[in-house]
């Protein structure tokens, strides 16, 4: 058993090692810069605590981590140019250091690593990891789709988005965990049980992201960057439920109209907070936490729960 | 032992019936539209030959197809953002008919799906066939970079031009051939053996291809389309070769400047014709054609071979 501490280093030495080709250059630099711009390197982390849960091969577990973490960078280039976004974590983005084209084709060809490294399990459990796999990656993709659609739309219900923030977020954390699982050998219904945690555990992680937009200290994106991205999250859509007509004419009116002006931006988050759309989304975090420490309740107490629980609190309690 | 003729109305049958996911809309309904439009279906046919010349059993083999197939529709859907054309086999591309977003999300599911139908055969074979794929999608984005990068150099050589069209074209026919052999039980060496042929036919296949901007009637794109889309083909390679100082700069000037004006396209044609260029891009697909059926002259006569050597025929007899 190896702590969380242990599993970030572990990872972060595989991603300093790993190396794409060399040619051609304007392919594969990109993905160099990319994959090394940095990230929590969450989702790698849970494959490997997935794997030691069941007693699995962490060396062997690294592989299969490292393609859901490959994934995940695909993912964020494209999302990156669909979302017209100059940075990431502070830095430029593919599409905007290089150019449309060299992010497209970059982030395929990184979708084919991540699909050769997933595949790189024993064969005994190939077919089942690529099943799981093969089904997130859609549902990724389908959960961005949602994202995209909800930029035209202004009457998101709650439970739209929540769906949407699932596909889109919690899915690959319950994936990365159950493929642990899988290639060490776990049983069916308990690997299924780990993916239910890791969607309850990825649900409580996005909304805490959402709540970062709100004024609470971040080094991952500006206070404010959703709004003015037009994007609906919690504890707006929360807040629109809770508005008088009036008020629910200008917050709609500020998303969609006024995203570069900065004072409106902060008046709409003051307003957002008198509405108690952020009490709202911390209450809906905590319960998706709970829901999560919840499906743990059935293990006896052991260091992998006390793992995964500090993995719980850790989503929930960082501050970026 | 089925006909060719049977093969290709196996694969359009297993094509209309496919359908993709009705929700999210947005995401799936251009795919329907897309791998609907049409398209010669040469590489699932291909796999399915591949199958039948080792036994195997084509229903199992459709499946592996038609993801080879989706695969092809995947890169076609990116390369049309990627070159920035407007149609596709007459009609409109996904990024015209609706937007770029949707071509790069819905072209990433339509990845997903290929991914899927490849990996859908018996586990004894999973691996090897998944090892033969991920490195042909890898080969296949690096032809397409290198194919972009050409656009800015103009001192491609031919054997530069050669590698870029095998990675861009050919390894997909390869793959698809092996694929179709190894889901039958087919000896690794047989299995390699016809990949060689499919690279020949596919190198063959891309110079046919490249003769068609020359004038040959073709209904699969107006002559002079990679001209003004400043593509270097091999018949434009050859010509710069043999061309004086002042006719290269003038060739070089029409490429690069002229792309839209038809009299000065039609003119270079004529130059590349009086060249040389059009008649030993032919040899050269000729030369390649040989190799192919050179590639099968071990074999003793047989009504696979002669199955083979039928589609060698139509890919270089064909007029679309």
């Amino acid at each position: 058993m190896k702590s969380i501490e242990d599993f970030i280093l572990l990872v972060q030495e595989e991603i300093k090692q790993y190396h794409f080709p060399k040619q051609p250059k304007g392919l594969y630099e990109p993905l160099d810069y990319f994959l090394k711009i940095g990230g929590k390197r969450l989702r790698p982390v849970l494959t490997l605590l997935g794997a030691d849960l069941f007693g699995g091969d962490i060396q062997k577990a690294l592989k299969p981590a490292m393609g859901i973490e490959l994934f995940h960078n695909f993912t964020l280039v494209h999302d990156d140019i669909m979302d017209d976004a100059p940075l990431r974590r502070g830095q430029s983005t593919v599409h905007e250091k290089w150019n449309l084209n060299t992010a497209i084709l970059s982030g395929d060809v990184l979708f084919v690593d991540a699909f050769e490294k997933v595949s790189d399990v024993d064969q005994p459990f190939l077919k089942e990891v690529l099943k799981v796999f093969v089904q997130t990656a859609r549902e990724v993709c389908e959960g961005q789709q949602k994202d995209m659609d909800f930029e035209s739309e202004l009457d998101v219900t709650e439970e739209e988005y929540i769906h949407m923030i699932q596909f889109k977020t919690s899915v690959l954390l319950g994936c990365a965990l159950q493929i642990g699982a899988i290639i060490s050998g776990a049983a069916k219904s308990d690997a299924e049980h780990l993916y239910q945690f890791g969607l309850s555990l990825g649900t409580s992680f996005q909304i805490k992201d959402d709540l970062f937009d709100y004024g609470t200290k971040s080094i991952r994106k500006p206070t404010g960057i959703d709004i003015k991205e037009q994007k609906m999250t919690l504890p707006l859509i929360h807040a629109l439920q809770q508005a008088d007509l009036d008020q629910k004419r200008w917050m709609i009116n500020t998303v969609k109209n006024h995203h570069t002006d900065r004072k409106r931006v902060h008046e709409l988050i003051a307003l957002v907070k008198a509405l108690g759309g952020l009490s709202y989304a911390t209450t809906q975090m905590n319960a998706y936490k709970d829901q999560a420490l919840e499906l743990l309740a059935g293990y006896p107490d052991s260091v992998y729960k006390n793992a995964l629980i500090t993995m719980v609190r850790f989503v929930v309690e960082r501050e970026k």
